[in-house]
């Protein structure tokens, strides 16, 4: 399927190796690779094994947490950041998600400046690199302490500050922005703007039991995720669907019958995508 | 204190004829009566027992959850926010603060629209009533099945769309609404209209463990509660702050510590009202 991509993380119990097994088996196309995924390893190896597995690797997670109450954490940051540019050109990813960051406590706005600061720091390298960074804003419940960008609008409002540079924009999670009022509009803005650089899937389950890990498979949940896919594609846009799901519920089981699941309910979702 | 208020559900293991005696010994001068607390009661009696106590009634909590699937749903859910109207107006209470509701995998935009609906159904008899109803935006991670208005933003919409009645405002609780970049903006826009209703307090636990229980008292998270009263005062609001916290661990321990902890943290945190 040839918009269908899975990130590392939603089966994070297999290793690397195992997912260039076992996601093309699955008709997955694309993947995009958790830091994490490559912790010792040969970064030109995973890039050839990754395209002799016939998988396109679509982003790397993640970068960002730019917000740091010193400017020694700030710097530290940075230096992550560019090591990220550096992965990312050496796996081949042309992206790096920007999960921004934010100090509880902290004021928002002050975050917000330096998450501004921190991707103006890496921008440089990152399009030396031929890297694009997309900022990912997060759902309002992780405001105090992942990210001070909850909302495309202010996600926009960054790339504007910025001055608009190529090589930044957006990455849309509907699990993230599922709820906004404003959600149509800001991604018809995202699309005029060139923006709108990834497209993350996933669910949002009724009751939600864990901030961080309970999220559904599509379908499981409560989110208009064909719709909000089409709105992403009225915009022009053909990159991937990328299936990102942190649940403590599926990492508890078989992650290959997993796996299974999520390619039917890709399938079920967008049977247009042979 | 002059405008210290708690509600009821704050310390629920007490009785409301404990919190009758219990909340005045620690300087709480407004009660935020919940529903639940006036299950088999006499509400006349309810009414003197909580003047006689020396506590002012703020408001009954919680009307709303409009939205509904079918007709019958809507008129049950209609017939309900009537009953609190009568209650309220029995107690002595002037405002009923709405949930407004949701249902989980239906419309964001169709609640909205049965939202608004079901307010303008119960306006006369409220206004004839003399209680006015808020509507309490509730933090996104409640939209697929408490609440489809999420922000401030969006609870003036809805007062707009009913054309601005007398007797239609808006809660603000900064649990909420902390995280909203257009937050002092909207409380502004909110008194330049008159619909600055009340004003609820708490914290953002950081991690927060649990959806609905894990509020924190005042000063425990990272929630900037002063400066948000500062914004909500500026606006020529002089009614209650009114503490409403959630919370299972608080609620695990003695409820008359608990108590004492609120008005120390209400103390330290308003310190010029006596």
């Amino acid at each position: 399927m040839q918009r269908f991509c899975v990130h590392t993380i939603t089966t994070k119990l297999l290793s690397l190796e195992e997912c260039l097994v076992e996601f093309p088996r699955r008709g997955v196309s694309g993947i995009t690779i958790w830091r994490q995924a490559l912790d010792g390893r040969d970064l030109g190896a995973v890039a050839r094994q990754t395209r002799d597995a016939g998988l396109e690797v679509v982003s790397l997670c993640r970068g960002g947490f730019f917000p740091a109450v010193s400017a020694a954490g700030r710097q530290a940051a940075i230096d992550d950041n560019l090591k990220a540019v550096e992965q990312a050109h050496a796996v081949g990813a042309p992206l790096i998600v920007l999960v921004c960051g934010a100090v509880p406590g902290r004021p928002l706005a002050e975050s917000r400046k330096q998450i501004a600061d921190g991707i103006a720091a890496v921008l440089p390298a990152a399009q030396k690199a031929g890297v694009k960074l997309a900022i990912e804003p997060l759902h309002p419940m992780y405001a105090d302490d992942r990210s001070a960008v909850n909302t495309m609008r202010q996600a926009h409002e960054i790339c504007d500050v910025l001055g608009s540079p190529d090589g930044v924009g957006i990455a849309v999670d509907v699990y993230h922005v599922w709820w906004d009022p404003e959600l149509k509009a800001q991604i018809d803005l995202a699309g005029q703007k060139g923006r709108l650089q990834a497209f993350h899937i996933c669910d949002w389950m009724s009751p939600t039991t864990d901030l961080l890990n309970d999220r559904g498979l599509m379908g499981e949940g409560c989110i208009n995720i064909r719709e909000i896919s089409d709105w992403v594609d009225a915009t022009g846009y053909t990159g991937h669907r990328e299936v990102e799901i942190f649940s403590n519920r599926w990492w508890g089981g078989d992650q290959r019958e997993f796996l299974d699941k999520i390619s039917a309910s890709y399938a079920d979702l967008y049977p247009e995508d042979k």
